[in-house]
């Protein structure tokens, strides 16, 4: 169910430091912690003594502590001291997990270890590059991380879930373009041409003037999503009056029923203002926080139905979500069929050139 | 394990307004609300797009619109709208169930829709006939609804429950007269003559001279049931200085082991007595909260040991909750037998005639 | 996965009186109280007309009365009383365990009840002999009881859940012997010379002099412990100069995954302080919660690990708990073998004289 032959994000990189932190991902416990070097390291969180979490202790000098009965590992998972002995049990390992550290993320690889190139990690350089400025946080949802991928991928919700904030009924009428590209990403572009503003959007430009609107959401399998969002008042060249931001949402699976949310919402404006950042982050959170509520009674629904397929009933909308579950069990019988296989990242936005309206015929 | 071809009641029929109403009956979640004509309507709660709940959304215009993206149900469970689109897709439908509104009550048939018969509807007038009031309400009971009927097929539970409200010992101590009629209904009369009063009851004539009490419990399958509660001072005559009460508990299973209990409280006295209701409201709310205490205790124990035959040593009150399960179970195999049948209810008392005390020696 | 045929502790005697006590013991739900002549009698806490814990009830006269329709039972399970009829039915019968009290405890017997002989509880005088003081408690932990075992069998752990207390490194610095006795007790003796007291220590003797210090381990199956712990300061004579204290700690199972822990610190000094009984309580109480913690958290590893044996990777002081695990499984496989078979107690420590340092060398 879970692609294991790719890079996940555990966390924001700022959140990791030398004290040991503690996450489930694809099921399995792992403790993350800086080595004194300030290496990210990455091991199983248990103890192969009496099995019980190594994250009931502390970091030793680089190294981990069990808090049951202090027997040590190091970075390598190997076992560096047992008190009370001289010798230390060989057959005493801890599982090890790749890690690397990029675009303010910690990575991990959670598939075969040799596999583990970083080469493959998806480029969101937007969390980190020069010329932007990301607000980050991180929510728990009790979903399968599936359905809020498929919840990215249909933004027709903003006009349902978030009324009061970045939705309106212009969002759900305008129609959207969806694209596949390559094997794992999927494109969804809406553009809402002279349309009142939105509660934020207006906040946003100061007035209830009349704007046009943009959104992309963009799906890379497993869980990377990107939704560009933009807008300018009507009458105005899109080019030079625009605003634009493009939130960051990597989904990582805890377990089948829980996900990790760690978002980041990059813009290129306003790069010191702080106190956007804080309104940013209220804000955004809030509106997760509307999705997760939904999505957490569908996954329980779900889980009675013992998990059939949706759509049941498929709506003009579902092209995209159904467009990147189709990509996401590609890859997943791809590392099936052959387990050497891995998934090659695609790039998600291009910086270079403003976003313009379709002149294709919607579909 | 259920009944499936009878009507259910749903809620108290002032509870459904214009706005959503969600329950779970018989494992089944449902929706209900009036349509804009004031016709109550209930829909299955699941949207057939993504199998959202339906209550997380809002009526407009008398249908239903989902709250994640959009889409919209009639009366009928056709898809009326889809946002973004012109056509909708036919095979998104919504089961449908029948409802009925009779005696302050919302019903609901959750067997065959074709069987669905208002003649079918029990009677419970008592509720909103002219000559009676009553005062109404709800509690929901984690435990199987067949616990509950047999709680209220034997009152001489009222001794030990119910100490310090309705019992004494002389609820226990008398003999009951127990009483099959026809294929749905057993109807256990207890006569007290010459006992000290319980507590409500000394509250009720102002002193605490002794009283002829008399209940009887009246239960028809799978879930009806009305207790006649009466007294009259020593020494008077029953037919003219009486007072009685008719409390009906009705009980619909919500999963195996939950249960709502929707009860009123019906008196012909003090009609426009508010305060009166309000008091009552209190009372009754209390005493049932002490039976579901020791219900839902009994159904852990139950459901821990697999569910065994109870009782598993009978004693001579158990005459009557044996005879209601048996009915149960009669209605239950007749409609498995045959699933067409549908059990026809039999009146549950007449209101022409005071209960006098039996002549028959108590069995 | 429980020895049956053997003494098991409920309670400590206090919490036991003519009020109905209830708690489980190896799965079976029990209750007991004192009958009319102080004796304590238990019955499983099931009543054998519906199923209600009897526990719901209250004691009338020496007997328990169900609380839901009234029926009573004596203190040998038979049923004495059914409300309403004059005769009680014979098949009633409640379930009986054989009871004793010694030792300040109540002791059952959870096997065949045949073999319950007294001659067969263990020996605690301790918490209640002349000379001695014990200051109890309880406490309830969600993990199988064999993790508490092992637990107390390698006191390594004290150096890191309790280092703000009892613990510091010359524990698990400090080599044990450890030796089994008979079929029935492991014993696990360490000495610590000439080392800086812990936290608790130097608060006992009043200042941070280096002292000696010793502690023993002994576990009997299938769940007692008990901990003598002493220490003198350096250059002074054990014999005259030493203190030490016996805590008891008595594991009986709940479930698999849950136990009561039911313990008692004997001392013999200032026996009459009761400052130091509240003093010791409180510590003794965060001390075990420390080790609650870590225990419940591995139950839960373990269990989702569908209960591996530990330990996985062995290390010296794995020798006590391991040793203590084959003990309680050659219990209960001889029970299996032979169920007439009882575990015949051995004498834990001998009160006439005072642990002197081991000579040989320490393995």
């Amino acid at each position: 169910m879970f692609a294991k032959n790719c890079w996940y994000v555990v966390a924001h990189a700022h959140e990791i430091d030398d004290a040991l932190f503690a996450r489930t991902l694809l099921n399995q416990a792992v403790i993350l912690w800086r080595t004194t070097g300030g290496r990210v390291v990455a091991l199983e969180d248990r103890c192969p003594h009496r099995l019980v979490p190594l994250s009931t202790g502390r970091t030793v000098n680089g190294q981990v502590e069990c808090g049951y009965h202090g027997l040590r590992f190091d970075a390598d998972g190997a076992c560096a001291f047992v008190p009370g002995q001289s010798k230390v049990p060989k057959a005493a390992r801890v599982k090890t997990y790749p890690v690397a550290e990029r675009h303010a993320l910690i990575w991990i690889w959670m598939g075969v270890a040799d596999l583990a190139d970083e080469n493959l990690i998806p480029d969101l350089h937007w969390l980190d590059a020069p010329g932007w400025q990301a607000t980050t946080g991180y929510l728990h949802f009790n979903c399968d991380y599936r359905l809020i991928n498929d919840n990215l991928l249909d933004l027709s919700h903003e006009t349902y879930i978030h009324k009061h904030t970045i939705g309106n009924d212009a969002v759900a009428d305008s129609p959207a373009v969806t694209e596949v590209i390559g094997n794992r990403v999927v494109r969804v572009h809406r553009e809402m041409p002279n349309i009142e503003p939105p509660p934020l959007f207006a906040q946003a430009q100061g007035n209830n003037g009349r704007i046009n609107r943009w959104q992309i959401a963009i799906y890379m399998a497993p869980g990377f999503n990107m939704t560009e969002v933009g807008f300018h008042p009507v009458g105005t060249d899109r080019t030079t009056n625009h605003l634009m931001m493009r939130p960051i949402h990597i989904i990582t699976p805890e377990t089948e029923h829980s996900s990790h949310y760690i978002w980041g919402l990059a813009r290129n404006f306003r790069l010191d203002d702080d106190g956007l950042n804080d309104g940013m982050f209220s804000s955004v959170t809030h509106t997760f926080e509307e999705d997760r509520e939904i999505l957490e009674l569908q996954d329980q629904r779900l889980k009675a139905e013992n998990m059939p397929n949706i759509p049941q009933s498929a709506v003009k909308t579902d092209k995209g979500p159904v467009a990147g579950r189709r990509l996401l069990e590609e890859m997943i019988r791809g590392e099936t069929d052959d387990p050497t296989q891995c998934a090659v990242p695609i790039p998600l936005a291009d910086d270079q050139q403003v976003t313009m309206p379709f002149t294709q015929a919607a579909q």
